[in-house]
């Protein structure tokens, strides 16, 4: 297996995380060849993400109904590792990679309960304008949050 | 197998329905057990009876983006009768139960590519305001759309 | 709203649950009205009823990869009473309603941090042989298990 | 925009798809941000590649119950370009980049009916013995199926 492009020292990267969220695979989420259907990975790095942006007080404005911005994805990537079967429970690390002036990236890493590495990944989200659909800046103070986080 | 309360005549029944939406199953729609997850017949309904509603002419105001009325679902049944597999080519039937005031109930069917019906059901969708939450009686409009569409 | 079938009593119904399961709700289960759609409603329904059998000891060969028997949905049944919203944080309670030879019927009742109840429910679940798809009775002791819990 | 990693020339890239595959946007696929949830873009590559597979004569043994090999996800990349909305009609499109000796690397293209590019992506399949769990190399006929179809 190649190493994944985004990670440089794997034993760093995968020390680097401080955040994670537990999930507990359903059985509506595997498949027919009685593993984790491939496409659920995407939803556990969405749950995980907004978990953690609210930890980090940025996520308020964007889910309050009233918000003018909302964060999209930009790109996504996720390596499989390890099958994972139903009923495992998951641990789903995230963290900042690199702050851009409207994005951040965000790196993902997904753990069995015997500290395996089933699924790495990452992706970009951009802050846009609810109205124009534009890219907006960071305020300083989204910034300083997302930097404090690394 | 006891008779769903919501088929009197089975055989008429089943002959009464003149709409339906052909759905091929998808693999991430199979669980572990091989078969198509319980779950994603409600998957199936919905998009049956959105594409019903298009055809009858209802669905206009509710899924342009600057409608008023939203359609909301009040309850749902489902019966089901054989399994589903991967890959299978299914007939999803739809048609109107009875007219309310405010809301309609639909019946919904489907049928493998052997004529075999695989899942029964019924459910009351209601028309809501979006600013009030409240229920709104149908337009003359709408009413005589869905007696027309019986 | 009318009193769904399966309810005598409300509040002695709402009260007999002793088993219940949190869930909060993901960003990927609302659709684009802005609630959570109304086909995730069953995969609440299935996770809770899967924890409910691990709980009182029924799950285990239907889940383990050599088991003989697995647990089908004969029917389910739904009624939407409370919209629900992104991340709110739910329990999914269950109980057994009756006992059948080969069969079990399940309620189902969901209920926001305020205390309202979302959603109730029920369906009945058939023990099947891998082997042949047809139904199987129930050991004396899963019998026994499915008694005492309720 | 930066030029996804998987692509030289976008426009010979665009240009070098045979195959796509119809998906029409589901309801119940959209999110509260009013537009197709990231999450089903993997959902779409999945649907597309297994028919392309199908027509190229891959599949069979892969989806026949009996099958010895199954073909797992090795990673997966996505980049989102235009947001896609409710009822959209989309073809996705799916062809061969790059074959190994026990894998594909299989690229995507999502177009709207107005011919924007909405979702571009890569993959790489792995086909792996189910008995094992290890992969498999290709056959010379499958090989050959690949090949023939760049």
């Amino acid at each position: 297996m190649a190493k994944p492009n985004y990670i440089e020292d794997f034993q760093r990267w995968k020390e680097s995380f401080k955040y994670s969220y537990p999930v507990t695979v359903r059985f509506s989420e595997t498949d027919a060849f009685g593993h984790l259907n491939n496409t659920v990975s995407f939803v556990y790095f969405e749950q995980a993400r907004i978990n953690f942006f609210k930890e980090i007080g940025l996520a308020e404005e964007w889910f309050s109904r009233k918000g003018k911005t909302i964060p999209v994805t930009a790109d996504l990537q996720c390596d499989y590792l390890h099958q994972i079967y139903f009923d495992e429970e998951l641990r789903i690390f995230v963290k900042v990679g690199k702050i851009g002036n409207t994005s951040v990236d965000l790196h993902y890493m997904i753990q069995n309960k015997k500290g395996e590495i089933c699924i790495t990944g990452r992706g970009r989200m951009v802050q846009i304008s609810q109205e124009t659909g534009k890219p907006l800046s960071w305020s300083e103070q989204s910034k300083k949050r997302l930097e404090k986080s690394m």
